[in-house]
C-alpha cells in the first residue's frame, strides 16, 4: 500500500484554501505514516479552479465532482462546498470507497445528517467533520485538564461566537444568508463551533430553548459563491434573508451542567470571537480565538490569596501539537488549527482507526441545530431525544 | 425648611456601610442643596447596632424600627435589611410621609413590588430604590452614548453577573440562601443588577425564557445574618438551599433588541464580574465592574483600518460625575457608585423631583424577576405582560 | 491624653483633598486609638481657603501657616504645599513639637531634604512622608510575596510612571513647571512615587545613568496654583519651562538588581500609569495603578504546562488592608491609597514607633532624585554614594 | 531568465525551519514574479542535515558550505548559522555573485558588518538581513501611520524584548551564551530585533547608555547547537557564560526622540515578550508580538470623552500582507513574518531593486550593538558617531 493519500478536493473558496494550506503544511511539522498528495481540485468555474489549483499546489482540475468521486486514484474527497451539497457528495464517496471529510455542519438539514451518518458507519471508511477549533492547543489542553478531573464536575459554561462583518447593510445576499444552500445562519455557521467546542469538553447536551432573530431582512443580490468578504455589486436588486442573523440558546447538558450560547455576525467589533468561559467545581477556563494560544485557567484549590486566572501561552513542548512548532511564545494562527486536525485525519487514515470529530459528532451538532431551529419556530424548550 | 435630611437606616450589615459611608462623603464631593445627617441607625441586635453606629457615625440607635418610622425628626428612611422585610418597612415610611430610598430588589415578590410602587405613587414622597451600578461614571457615560445616538438602534446585550463566593459547600446558609427571606438567589442579588443595566441602557423586557439552577442543594445551618463573607460554624446540621444558584435567561427587548442574561455564584475566578456588551447598527461598548472606570466603546464608523475597541478611562472631567473626584486616571471604586446614587437622591429631594431609578423601576425590575422564575417553573417563555 | 489628634493642614489642593478626605474615612474603615480632628486648614488666599475648610469639614482657616504651627491646639502639621516650602514647614512644625506628614517629593533638593531628615530624627516626633502608593493593597501583598521569598531574589525591575496632561501645548506654565517650585519635573512629581516603589519591594539604589527632556519648552504663563487641570488663560505672554517633561534612568541596586525607569507626562493615553514589573529568581510581579486592585503573580515553580500570570484581585480579606473595605471583587480606588496611609500613621503615633515612609525614605529618595538630575547634566553614571 | 529561484541554506536548526517553512508558504499566499525551490540544505552533521531537508523538502544535502556556495545553479544563499560564520559565508557568497538573505545580527562584531556591507554594497547582489518582526502586518501599520503623520513627530519609545527560557540554572551552555560564536547574548540575539523595530519606525539612533549583567556566570556544559530548548544532558562539567543575559539602555534619536530599552531572557512568564510603545505629539502606539495581529492606538485628537487606545485587530483586508491570508479576525502567527519577509525578498529579486532591511540595516544595527556594548564596558555614555 502507498504512503501517498491522494485528495480530491471539492469546492476551492474559503474552506478550500485552509484545507489545502493544512495538506501541504502538515508534514513539515509532523511525521505521519501516510503523507497528503493535492491530487485533484474541483469546481464548476473552470477558470477560477484551474487558478485556485496553482495557487494551491494541486495537480489536475476537474469541473465535475462526481468524476472526482469515481477516480481510482483518489484515497480521499475533501468537500468544502456550500452545506446543501454536503450529503449527496459525501455519501456517493464513501460508497464509492473513499475516505471523506466534510466541512461543518455536516448536513443541511437533520435528514441529511442522519443519512451520512448512517452510510459512513456502514462505510468502514474514515469519515471526518472539520470541527477544526477543537486542535487549538489551548483547547486541547483545556481537555486534557478537564479530563484529568482539574475542574471537578462542570456546571457551567458560556459560549459566543461574535462576528460583525453583516453588519453593513450594503453586504449582499451571499450563500451564506439563504436557507437553502446553507440551512441557518450564524446558528449553523458559527454556532455549530460552539456546540462542537462544547460538546467536546463538557459532553452531550439534552435540552435547548433559543431565540433567532435577523436584523436587516433585506439585502441587495449579489455574487452568491463569495466569501466573507463579498463586496457589493452594481446590482440593485434586493433579495430576502432566509436565514438568522443572531442565535441565542440556553442548554442543558447529560451531566447535569448548563450553559448560554450565542453566536451573531452583528456584534461590532467582534471580528472572530470564539469564546467560552466554563465554570466547574474545582475551577474554571476561559478561552478566545481571537488570541487563540492562550487559555485561562482557574485553580480555587490555589493558595489563599494567590487565587486568579492564569494566562497561559499554550505554546511549551508539553501543550498538545505545540511541539511541532516554535518556541514557546512564537504563537501559531488559525491555520493551524487544520494542520492539526489534519494531522490526526491521516494518523487515522494509518492506523485505520476514526479520529474524532467524526459523522456521529457531525451528527450530534446537527441534532442540536436542529432542535435550537425548531426551539426557535416553535417557542418552547425543545428536548434532543424528540429530535432524534 | 431645614437644609438637612436626617436619616433613618434600617439595617446595619454589609449595605448599611456602604450607604453609610455615601451619605458620610457625598457632600465632600457634591454641592447640594440638602445635607444628609446620620441620625438614626436600626437593628435588632442592640450590642451590635450601636457598634455600627459608632464605627459609621450615627448619633443615634433604635431596636424598633417603627419607632424610626414614627420619629417626626427623620426625614429619610433607608431601608438596608433582608429582601423579606422591605415591603412593610417601606410601605409604612411613605405613609409616614417619609422619603425612602430602599435596596433591591424592590421586594420579596411581585405582589409586594407592585404595593410598594402604589404607594409611593400615591404618596408624593421621594421612593428611590438602590440600583447602584447605574452610577459608574462609565455607565452614565454609556448611557449618554446610547441616547445620543451613537451606537444607532440597539440589537443586542449580554449581561453576565457572576461571583464565585458559593463554591465552597462548607459556606453556611445564610438569609440569603432562603427563598423565605430573599425571594430568589443569584437571580434577585445580582441578576436584578443586570436587568437594571439593561433597562437603563436599552429598554423595557417583554418575554424572557429561563433555566434557573441550584447546584449545592443542602448547606451547613449558620449565622443567618451575615454578609458574603459569612464562616462556617460548628454547626453540622444541614439545611435546604431553596434558591438557585445560577439562573439564565434569554430576553427580547420592547424596542426589538435581544439579549441573554446569566447570574451565577459559581464561577470561580469571578469575584464581581457584572459585565455587558451592548451591540447596536453603529457601534458597541462593554464594561466589568471589576474595572469600573473603563468602558469599552467601537464605533463601526471609524476610519477604515482604525477600527477597534477604544479603551476609556471614564475618570476625564467630562464623564459623568466624574470631575467631583480626582484628576483623569486617578480611579474610584465601588463604593463611589453610591456616592453618585445619593447626590441624586439629594437633588431630588431638594428639587422635589423624583431621581431614577425610582419604585417603577424597581416594579418593573421585579416583574421581569418574577416572569423569569416563573419561566422557569413552567418551562416555557414568559410573556411580561402576563405577569403585569 | 487625649484621644484626638487635631490636624493642622497647609496647602488647600489637589493633595489638600486626598488628604482631608482620607482623614475624614478612614475611622470608618479601621479601628485606631488616636482619631484624626480636621482642625485648622491654611491657605495665603482666605476666600479659597475657607471654601475648602467649607467642603472639607475644618473646623478653622488660617492664612498664616505659622499660627498654625504656633498653636498648641494643633498635633499634627499636614503640608501639601508646592514642594519649595516644604523643608521651611516641616522644619518648624518638628522644631514645635509637633508630628508632620508631608507630601512627596521630600524637599526642593538635596540640601533640604538632609536638613529635614536630621531635623525629624533628632525631633523624636512622628515624621512622615506621603508616598501613599506603597499603600495600594496589591503593592503590599507584593512586599509580603517579595519578603517571604516567593519570587525569589530579585534580579530586574522595570518602573514607569507615564501621564499625558502635558501633551496640550497651551497648558499654562503651572508651579509644577517651574524649577523654583517644584524642583523638578515629571522627575520629582511621579518618578519620585516608582522610585519609592522601587525602593519599599527592593531594597536601595546606588547608582543611576540619566536622560532628561524637556519637549516643550514654552508655555503661556498661567495661574500659578493650578492643579493638574489648569486650564489656559486669557495671557498670551510665554514662560520658559525649566523642568523635565520626560525622566529615563537605569539603576543598580545595592541586592545586584538592576533596572529602567521611566516617568513622562508626555505619553499620549496614559493617564495615571504608574506601573511596574519585578523579576526574581523564582517569579515575576506587575502592577498598574490604573487597575490598582490587580496585581499579577507568575512562578516558575507551578507546574508544567500551567505556568502563566495569574491575575488576582487584591480584594480578598486576605491581602493587606482590605478587609477593612468591601467584599472580594467591590474594588477601592485612588484615594484608599491615603486612607491606609492615615491608619499606619495614626497607629504610629499612637504606638509612639515611626510608621513608614518616614523621612529617612524621603531622604534617600531625593538623594536619588538628585542623582538622577546631575547624572543628566554630567552625562554620565552618576552614585548615591558621591552625593551623600 | 528562469522564474524559479534555487536557494542554498547554511545551517539547519530553528532559523533553517522558520525559513523553509517561509519559501514553502510564501507562493501560496502571494504572487510573485519568482518562485522559491528548496535546492541545496547544508550543515556539517550529514545524518542530521539530511533528515532536516527530507523534513522540510529541500532537493539535497551539503555539508561543504562551500561547495553550495560555488553551485552555479544556487542562485540565493541563506546562512542561518550561528552568527560567527555569517560574515565569512556571506562576503563568499556575494562575491559568488549569489543573491544573500542572512540572520540577524548580521556579525560576530562591527568590523565583520562594516566589511559585509561594503562587499555587499559592490556586489549588485541583493543582501538582505532577516529582521522578521519588521512584517508583522500590526508592525508595517504602525510604519504606515507614522509615516502618514497621524502620531505626529515622535518623542518617546519603550522597547522590551522580554523572555524567561534562561532562568533555570540547569539549562545548558548553548553557543548562544558563547561570546565567540555569539558575540553578545539577550543583546545581539533579541535586543537587535528592538533597535531594528526603533529604527524602522522612528529612524537612526544617536547615543547609548548601557548596563548589561549576567546573572548565572556558570552553566553545565551542553550540546553547543541546540536551539532554544536545549535540555540539560548528563556532563557535569561548568563553562562560564560570556555574555549578558540582560541588556539595559538608554537611547537618543536623530530627531529628537529619546527611548529607553531592555532585553532579557530572565523576565519570568515573559515567553516571547517582543513589545514596544510610542509616544508622538498626537498619538500613540502600542504593541506585543504575544499578540502581535493587534497594534493598540491613541489619538490625542479623538472627540473629548472618547479618547482611548483602541485594540485593532490587524487582519482587514486594509492592512499591510493582510489580504493575502485569512478573513478578518482568523490571526496569523510568528512564521507568517517570514513569508511575508520572504515576498518582499522575491520582490526584489525580481524588481532588481533591494528590499529593506538591508545590510545597511544590518550594519546600522551593529553599531547600536557594539555602541551599548562599549558603553557598559567604560561605564558611559557613547556616541554611535564614534564607532563608525
Amino acid at each position: 500500500m502507498s504512503n501517498q493519500i491522494n485528495i480530491g478536493m471539492i469546492g476551492y473558496k474559503f474552506m478550500g484554501k485552509a484545507h489545502s494550506l493544512a495538506y501541504r503544511n502538515m508534514p513539515f511539522y509532523f511525521k505521519t505514516g501516510k503523507t497528503p498528495v493535492l491530487k485533484t481540485l474541483c469546481g464548476r468555474n473552470e477558470q477560477e479552479v484551474k487558478q485556485a489549483a496553482t495557487n494551491w499546489g494541486f495537480q489536475q482540475t476537474e469541473t465535475d465532482w462526481k468524476k472526482v468521486i469515481e477516480d481510482p486514484e483518489i484515497d480521499l474527497i475533501d468537500i468544502v462546498t456550500p452545506n446543501h451539497l454536503h450529503a449527496e457528495m459525501a455519501i456517493a464517496a464513501l460508497e464509492a470507497g473513499k475516505h471523506v471529510i466534510c466541512e461543518k455542519p455536516l448536513a443541511l438539514n437533520l435528514e441529511q445528517a442522519i443519512k451520512m451518518e448512517e452510510v459512513a458507519r456502514k462505510s468502514g471508511k474514515i469519515a471526518m467533520i472539520c470541527h477544526n477549533y477543537r486542535f487549538a492547543p489551548a483547547v486541547q489542553y483545556a481537555k486534557k485538564l478537564i479530563d484529568e478531573g482539574k475542574l471537578g464536575k462542570i456546571r457551567q459554561v458560556r459560549a459566543t461566537y461574535l462576528q460583525d462583518w453583516l453588519m453593513d447593510p450594503e453586504f449582499p445576499l451571499t450563500w451564506r444568508l439563504d436557507k437553502e444552500v446553507t440551512g441557518t445562519g450564524a446558528l449553523g455557521d458559527i454556532g455549530a463551533h460552539s456546540i462542537d467546542l462544547a460538546r467536546f469538553l463538557i459532553g452531550e447536551i439534552t435540552d435547548v430553548v433559543s431565540l433567532l432573530e435577523t436584523f436587516i431582512k433585506e439585502r441587495p443580490t449579489g455574487d452568491m459563491v463569495q466569501g466573507l468578504s463579498a463586496k457589493k455589486n452594481q446590482n440593485t436588486e434586493m433579495g430576502q434573508v432566509t436565514v438568522d442573523d443572531a442565535a441565542l440558546f440556553l442548554a442543558k447538558f447529560e451531566n447535569g451542567a448548563i450553559g448560554t450560547f450565542e453566536s451573531s455576525r452583528f456584534a461590532g467589533g467582534n471580528k472572530n470571537g470564539n469564546r467560552f468561559e466554563i465554570n466547574g467545581e474545582k475551577g474554571s477556563i476561559k478561552w478566545d480565538l481571537e488570541n487563540m494560544n492562550l487559555l485561562e485557567v482557574y485553580f480555587e484549590g490555589d493558595e489563599e490569596g494567590l487565587k486568579g486566572f492564569r494566562t497561559i501561552n499554550c505554546t511549551e513542548e508539553i501543550h498538545p501539537y505545540a511541539s511541532a512548532y516554535w518556541p514557546s511564545g512564537h504563537i501559531i494562527g488559525y491555520e493551524h488549527t487544520f494542520i492539526n486536525l489534519v494531522k490526526d485525519l491521516f494518523d487515522g487514515i494509518d492506523n485505520q482507526t476514526q479520529p474524532k470529530p467524526d459523522f456521529i459528532d457531525g451528527l450530534r451538532n446537527q441534532e442540536v441545530l436542529h432542535a435550537v431551529e425548531q426551539s426557535s419556530l416553535e417557542n418552547s424548550w425543545k428536548s434532543i431525544d424528540t429530535v432524534r
